[in-house]
């Protein structure tokens, strides 16, 4: 069978997840160091210049519990979210596993090289681990335009891609520009929807619609993605604080994302019903758009964004998101050929640009007068004693410009790369379609209408065996 | 069709969304500030006073924690307990999202205009976004009474009157009566359950049988509810301490809820098999009683209880939440036209109650000979030096008794309220239907007997693709 | 009918459990007390010692937030991994449920009685509550190797005599031996393993094939497990880094655990692939062999593993896990009669046994040129001045032996005590079956074929209601 040998991962997929994992062996045993919270020597060199434990100051207690709401994001969030197709359970959370469990080894290497190299070595810990599960969940994003189009080594390879330009990304942003996006509104969401929309559109196929009767969701898998939904919802308020500077910008982020994704929701409801003519509900919508309030104050969380002023952000998110689904994403794939399988231009791609913007504006309104002492500490130059809001709100605003261009020349590359016909793609015919892929695919059919047809007397035995009792 | 108009939400939902969250950015607005923990300049003036770094004394590293399981019970717990019902899952946790999500923000309001004036200013942070959760969880219990049978419209006019009556009771009994309810068997589980009993009452349907085949679990929704269950199991140890004091208390109560529901487990399991004519377990009995340990804890949990003394306790909510589904529920349907499709009565009424009575009792016991320093953390009034058990008691009596009276006062006035011809209520012929407001339905179809018959052919096609492996 | 009153579980559940947890309440009345932490007179009176506040050094910010990640594994990671199978998620989450709450009430007691004693009184806070989901999860280990095949009575007998013999078995690594095994590979993972696979042998039913066509998983089953795999996953650095030592070494164990896994994930995948001839990923593969990585860095998390020695353990945890589902577990059942339903010999036994010969080795290595004043932090009796890395790295070497020891004598005397036919075990032909021991399994017919062959006319009355709008 032709297909089946084209799309035969026996190979590739083994070879490429050994070489892969060996060489971050071997980069790990070469470069990586822990850090002075994590190694045993370094932390209590310190400790015993003092006469107080100061245990409770390691930075694992700010942090780790951060780090694990983001993990969920990145792991359940993620991986469910994207469960909703129909026949594409698995492959949702299975690669959504693999991409994330490779991407975040690749990420620590290349957010260390970056911007973290003390003396040659990459210093690790629990902020290193945030920052590579943040890297992790732009791949993710991408990987939600592509979905269902995919085989996992064409995942892995733009994993390779996205990590390393991601890091360049954040380097000039947060190194050379210093500019501020703790809930990455640009490095993140910006970055990974116009990496994944480019890809997306570089892959093109104009006979998806082969497959269309597979592209969509029934009953169990729409509830299967509300766990997703639910819990990117519930954690971004994590998401957006886990690297913020301690004590009041992280308590600060949490309240401020909080409150937007609240305004979000009942923006997502409203406009969700409004665009429907029999008023009715779109699943697609609650899943994704209730979301986008917490793209929208990923770079504004941490300053003194307000409640009120969160609120008006995630309301407009909410409102873009919806609108985005009901009338873009339409347009988008008609005209410009873009294949956006979860819409993650109006979850991630508009949302972050207005975060951008946002931020920006934030930005240019700070002064000391409104954030007193506090202003070193949400804009780390400030000490420098060259306050100056207008350029502030400026590199803000080139920065979004940046990561633009990275991401959108970056997925063209990459795009091409992922195009050679090496990877063991799915055909059109037998995309969104987990037998590609896994197997034991057979006994979904115990309760398909296939088996029902072809397996009567099997059938029956069952219904015998069940209604014993 | 004249169903399909009169349910129609395209005009109602939107419009009250759309005022209501813009009332709510108004009132942030001019109402609500950061606090000082959440404040760039207000905090880090009170670090400069110091020549030690205390970012680890912000509130947030003590609560958030705490808060984020308390956001999982509200969110995922409660709505994905509802999901039991086949046909009925994208309400569940679709309008528990919603209704929260404005629940939360009004509540924020509500409770801040109570009892959390500063200066004509509601001051915010994270033991504010935990009160807002709680007073939200309120609302989703009398959700749980009135499930399957109101429209997302009657939701959110519910929720906004009971969110501020709750305030109400809760200034009453906190501030007034300076009563002790940290997990709230009172103002949370008490007052939603008996608001929500009453409005179902008002509500009554007397043809809700026409809807009857509807109003049960399958297989995979009893597993989606679980889901629920569990986590509102293992984060009730963080809902019952999120808001006690720091040190002991926090500590305590959340051990005291641990074991508590340990005991009620077994209880639930035990008399679940015993009023069974088979010996065989009910999972509803499973998905709800053995929650009650939780619930009649609220009160005492951070006193000096004992685990000793939470076993116990949990043990009789386990036994009289089982006996009450069993027997209790066809009666309070039959005789007193109570509808309550969750059985919050059985899960968050009895217990409650058992809770204050527990509460109560523990607090009358509670005496310097045995909290020593520690009392004046738990009991705040205890300052002035009049220490009084009896006294103490009494009040908690009292409020448990004020509970009911503003619980049942409150359901009344909302319950006629919401039984105006205007929302958009499911006919009887309807509930427990997620077809109603949500889109897409018909996909469900392709896995139901009713697809089946009618596109023989369609699924002869869908056979044939799925056999081309 | 014979059948069903031989399982009925009317009498015998219902006895078992108000018997057993009238025992424990009488015993947690008993023995039982607050530690110093979690009693409001003792941890306040240690307060005023001082001038400044210490709530912040109460043990619950330390390790709270690690309890609750523990608590999530062990209630919704065991209890959903173990949905996989097609008709029997209800026993899975349920008797997952019922067993870990007795479970964790007699660990309290067996732990406190064996090595937590304080003038004959057991002293309980949030460290004991870990180490009693600890040896929870040691129990549901070895649910996993006779799941399906058991009642619940079976269950709660196993657990009564597992918990003992965990407590018995920690008692001498820990207390006597003085070896390091924060994460359990021994004491978790290895015993709970070989317990359980002894337990499977000595009950081994030679006509199980019987049911062999409810042992399989179908498409939402497998979707279910995932949640499980996904939650473990995520929370194992929590697992692993509990309840190590404050700061470094809680910090960089969460750290290498993390690693590990990311290392074993890319490693399943890869064999995954590999072993199948059309090159199609395995379910059971990736819901199982990807937590090998957690289990193998147990006792090494908190040494100075490195990360680089994390990802090798992991890689290899992962490939031998994989190789056992593939090639050994069949042998195990066709030439050893080990009917081991999850296959945690996988998944437990050999990566828990590699874990052990890993720290015993890392251990040997250890020495304070690498860990400095950290050497006793990680190694406690290193302060008595006498180190010796050779003898021990032997004495945790002999600590896998006392284990495997321990294990298999516990589960060969305990597997022919289950073997009474007195507790309604299921018929070999009614094995994986909810509907022996739970209620209202007709409605799972709704959307079975036998309800629709036998019931045209009912599905043809839903059909018209469904069709209705």
């Amino acid at each position: 069978h032709v297909i089946f040998y084209s799309t035969n991962m026996r190979l590739r997929l083994p070879l490429l997840c050994i070489i892969l994992e060996v060489i971050l062996i071997i980069l790990f045993g070469t470069l990586v160091e822990y850090n002075d919270d994590t190694h045993a020597m370094l932390w209590n060199e310190n400790r015993t210049d003092s006469a107080t434990r100061n245990d409770h100051e390691n930075e694992f207690y700010y942090r780790y519990p951060s780090f694990q709401d983001v993990h969920v994001m990145i792991f359940v969030g993620f991986g469910f979210l994207m469960t909703f197709l129909q026949r594409y359970g698995f492959s949702s959370v299975g690669f959504n596993f693999l991409i994330a469990a490779f991407s975040l080894q690749w990420a620590t290497l290349m957010q260390g090289f970056f911007h973290g190299l003390h003396h040659g070595k990459i210093h690790v810990g629990v902020t290193s681990m945030i920052n590579a599960d943040f890297c992790t969940g732009s791949v993710l994003i991408s990987f939600g335009a592509v979905l269902g189009k995919t085989s996992p080594v064409q995942l892995l390879v733009m994993a390779i891609f996205e990590v390393t330009l991601f890091a360049v990304n954040e380097f000039i942003l947060l190194s050379i520009l210093g500019i501020n996006d703790a809930g990455g509104s640009m490095t993140i969401h910006t970055f990974g929807a116009y990496f994944g929309l480019m890809v997306t559109r570089v892959l093109y196929r104009p006979n998806l619609d082969k497959s269309k009767h597979r592209n969509s969701s029934v009953y169990h898998s729409d509830l299967f993605a509300m766990i997703g939904t639910i819990y990117l919802w519930m954690f971004w308020p994590s998401f957006n604080s886990a690297i913020t500077n301690y004590g009041d910008p992280q308590h600060r982020t949490a309240m401020n994302t909080y409150y937007s994704l609240a305004a979000c929701t009942l923006a997502t409801f409203a406009f969700s019903a409004l665009v429907n003519p029999e008023g009715k509900l779109d699943m697609v919508h609650i899943q994704n758009a209730a979301l986008a309030g917490g793209v929208a104050v990923g770079t504004a969380g941490e300053m003194m964004l307000t409640a009120f002023g969160a609120m008006i952000v995630g309301f407009l998110a909410g409102t873009i998101s919806v609108l985005g689904y009901k009338y873009l994403t339409p347009v988008l794939e008609s005209k410009l050929k873009i294949q956006d399988t979860c819409g993650i231009h109006n979850l991630h791609g508009m949302p972050g640009v207005l975060g951008a913007v946002v931020g920006a504006v934030t930005a240019a309104l700070a002064s000391p007068d409104v954030y007193g002492h506090g202003l070193q500490r949400v804009f780390a130059d400030v000490e420098t004693g060259k306050w100056n809001p207008q350029s502030r709100g400026g590199f803000q605003a080139i920065s979004l410009a940046v990561t633009l261009g990275m991401a959108l020349f970056g997925g063209l590359i990459t795009g091409f790369i992922l195009k050679l016909p090496i990877y063991g793609a799915p055909p059109d015919t037998h995309c969104f379609e987990d037998g590609l892929y896994w197997e034991n695919m057979l006994l979904y059919k115990t309760i398909s209408p296939v088996y029902l047809r072809n397996n009567i007397e099997n059938v029956q035995q069952t219904c015998d065996s069940l209604s014993d009792h």
